[in-house]
C-alpha cells in the first residue's frame, strides 16, 4: 500500500546543492518541523542518501529525484525501481525540469512505481502538459509555470486556481503542488489559502541565509494555513 | 590520496541483478573472500548501497557505476561527485556500454573524480578505443572485446596481449582488466597468467547457480594465478 | 495556411529502408497513385530528399520524419522548422516510437509547428498516450496500438473504435490515423470502414515483394472504402 | 574514392544561422571564391541543402553536419550514411561540440564513412581529445580550443603549434584545422602561416555585416598566406 499523504503538505528536496552529512542535516531538521507542526513533508534525496534519511528520520515521506522503468537485471548505471524501494524510498519524482522524460518513459515508470507502491510525483512545465500528465493518474502533480516567469502575483494565483482546475477535472484524487520560486514562509501560506494542497521548495530555501529556519518557517506557515482554512469554513 | 590497488586484483558489480539486502550479502561475500584469499576485489554497487556496503565491509573497495561531472548545485537526478565519495565510494565506472558517455564528458568526469581522489575505471569497446581512452590516464582501464565475439580462446589470449601492449604502450601505470564474458575461474586464471591485472565478471557470477561460491573460486584463481606467477618468474 | 487534408487519407514514410533516387521512385507512384485514386496521401521523406520528392510530385503532401524546436542561429547537426518548410514540407512527424520525444519537447515542437503552418503529426504509443497528446491539439494522432501486438483481429477492431473515441472525446478535428502493422491492402479497407480516417505503412509495403504495387492497392482500397462508407451511408 | 583536399583550405558552415535560398546564395559566394582563389572550400550545409549545394556548385567539397552508424532499414529520423551519400555529400562533421557523441558511436561512425567514401571531419574539445580522436585516424580535426578561451594571442599560436605536433605524433596524413573564433582574415592569414592546414568559420562570418564579402576576403587570406608560406620556403 503506497504511503498517505495529509494534505495541504510541504515538499522540499536538496538537489545537488548540499550532499553526505549536511543532507541528513536537513533531513533531521525537516523532520522535527513536520512533528511540531503536524505537517506531512515529502522529502526527495539523493540516491547515496535515501536509506540513511528514511533510518534516521520518523515522519519524513522520503522520495528518489528519478528512476527509469527497468526490470532487474542489466543496466548498470540504471535507478532500479526495486532498489529504491528497499532503500526505503516511499516514492519518486519523475519529469522534473532537470530530467525531462519521453512521454512514453513517464506512463512506464508510473506503471513501474504502482507496481510497487511508490508515490508519483510527477513535474508539468504548464496547464496543457500538467492536464496531459493527469490522464496518467500520478498521485502528486507539480506543474512548474513556465508561463508565470517575470509576471507578478495577481497572475500567480490566477495560475493557481487554473491548474488545480485543469488537473482537478481530469482526476479529483491528483493532489496539486506548487513550488515555482518560492522563497517565503508568506508565499507558502498565500499558495495553500489559494487552494493549492501542496507547497515546495528546494533552491530557495537551500541559497538562503538560514536554510533550516526558514524550512521551519515555511512548514509552520503550511500548518497555519490549514488551521485558517478550516476556520474559514467553519 | 586515492586508494591504492595491489595487482592483480578482481572486480565484480551486481549491476541490477539484485537489490537491497542481497547486495549487503554479495559485498560480504566478497569482502570475505578478498580477505580470505588476499585479493583486493573492486565492488561496484549501486548508488542506493553505496554508504552500506562501505560501512559493513572491510576490505572491499568499493566503486559507483557512473557519475555526472556536475558541480553541487542543481541537477535533481545528476549523480554528484562529492555525494559518491561522501558516500564512501573509492573510484567510479565510467563509459559503461550499457552507460556510454561522450567523449567530452569522460575527459571532464575524469578530471573531476582525479579532483576528490576517486580511482577512474574506465570502458572501452575495443583495443583502439582503450588507447584514446588511455590518452586520458585512468586508473584502470577495461577494454570489452566486441572484436571478440564468437571467437575461440586462441584469438582471446591474442586479444589481452595485443590490448595490453596497446594501454601500456600510451601509459604504463594504467592497469588494464579482462572482464568480457567471464564465467569461470578457470578463465579468470588463464587471463592473470597471460598478464592480465585484473579479471572482472558480474553476469557471469549472478545469473550461476551458485553466485557466492563461484564468487570465492574466481577470487581464489586471482591468488592462485598470482603464486604461479611468482613462481614462474623466480 | 496550413495544407488541408481530406479525410479518409494515406500516409507511409520510407524511413531509412531506401534512400536516394529510389525514394524518388517511391514518391512518384505514392503521387500517382494518389492521383488515381483521387486519395490525399501523406508522404515521409528523410531529410535529404524533401525539397526533392516535393519539386517531383504534384499531389503528395510532403512531411519530415522529425524536426528540434530551435530557432534560427546555432545547432549545427539540429533540425530547423524553417528549413524544412524552405525545404517545402508541410508538415513533421513528432514523437515517432524510433525517435521518442520528452513531452516538453513535443509541446514546444508543436508550438513551432503552428508558427509555421506544418502540419503536425503526433505518434503515441497507447490510448491514454493519444489522449494525453491529443490534448496539445495536433493535426493527426497515429497511436501505435501496442497494446495490440500479438492480439487477433477483433480486438483490433475494438482498439480501433476505442482510440478514435479517446481522441475525439478531447478534440473532434484531431485526424485519427492506424498505421500498426498494416501489410495488406484490405486491413488498410478495413480499418477505413472501422472509422478510421487514416492508414499507414511503412515496412509493411517496403519489405514486400512488389512495393509499388502493394503501394498502389493499398491507396486504391481507401478510396474504395470511402465510397462503400457513402454507400452506406446513403 | 574520397575526394581528394588541398591544403590549406577553408571551411564554413552555415550551422542553422541562415536557410533555404539564402544557404544556396551563401554557398554560391563560397564556390565563387573558391575558385576566385584557387582555394579548396569545405561547405557544411543542413540536410535539405546538400543535394542543391552540390548540384549548384562546382568545386565546393560538401559535408553533412552529422551522421548516425546506422544501417539501412528502420531509424525514421535518424540521418542514414548512405542517404547523405546520394544526395551528394562528399564527408561529414562528427562530434561538434553541438552534438557530441560517445566514443564509440565516434568509431563506429568513421568505419561507416570509410565504407562509403565519406570524408570524416571530427571536432575535439582539447589537446588530449584531439590526440585520442587521431587514433581513429578520421581525415580532418578540428580541436576547439576551450583551453583557449579568454587568452591572448600569443598563447592562441603556442595553442595551434602544440596541437597540430600532437596530432601529427600519431598521424601526420590528419589534416589539422583552427576554427576556434574566427571573425578577421588576419586571423586566418595568421593560423595559416603559423602551420595550420585549415581555417574555419561560421558565426564569424555569418553575424558579421558583409558575410559574401567577408568570406572573400577569408578565403583569399587562405591563399595569400599560401603563396607567402611558399617564399618562406624558397
Amino acid at each position: 500500500m503506497k504511503t498517505k499523504i495529509r494534505a495541504p503538505f510541504f515538499e522540499t528536496s536538496v538537489k545537488n546543492y548540499i550532499y553526505g552529512d549536511a543532507v541528513l542535516d536537513y533531513a533531521r531538521a525537516a523532520d522535527a518541523a513536520s512533528k511540531e507542526h503536524d505537517v506531512d513533508v515529502l522529502f526527495v534525496a539523493p540516491y547515496t542518501e535515501l536509506r540513511r534519511v528514511r533510518e534516521n528520520t520518523d515522519r519524513l515521506i522520503v522520495l528518489a529525484p528519478y528512476m527509469d522503468a527497468l526490470q532487474p537485471g542489466r543496466g548498470i548505471a540504471d535507478v532500479l525501481p526495486e532498489a529504491l524501494k528497499a532503500a526505503g524510498a516511499q516514492g519518486v519524482v519523475l519529469n522534473h525540469s532537470e530530467r525531462p522524460m519521453t512521454l512514453n518513459a513517464i506512463r512506464k515508470t508510473i506503471d513501474r512505481a504502482n507496481e510497487l507502491d511508490l508515490l508519483t510525483f510527477i513535474c508539468a512545465d504548464s496547464i496543457v502538459e500538467a492536464q496531459a500528465l493527469a490522464l496518467f493518474h500520478p498521485d502528486i502533480l507539480n506543474p512548474e509555470p513556465t508561463e508565470l516567469i517575470g509576471s507578478g502575483n495577481v497572475s500567480d494565483m490566477g495560475y493557481v486556481r487554473e491548474v488545480i482546475r485543469a488537473v482537478k477535472s481530469i482526476d479529483r484524487s491528483i493532489l496539486v503542488e506548487q513550488a515555482a520560486g518560492i522563497t517565503t514562509s508568506q508565499q507558502v501560506y498565500d499558495f495553500i489559502m489559494e487552494g493549492s494542497e501542496a507547497v515546495g521548495s528546494a533552491s530557495g530555501i537551500l541559497t538562503s541565509a538560514n536554510p533550516h529556519s526558514l524550512l521551519n518557517e515555511m512548514i509552520r506557515s503550511v500548518s497555519r494555513a490549514r488551521e485558517d482554512l478550516a476556520k474559514r469554513n467553519e
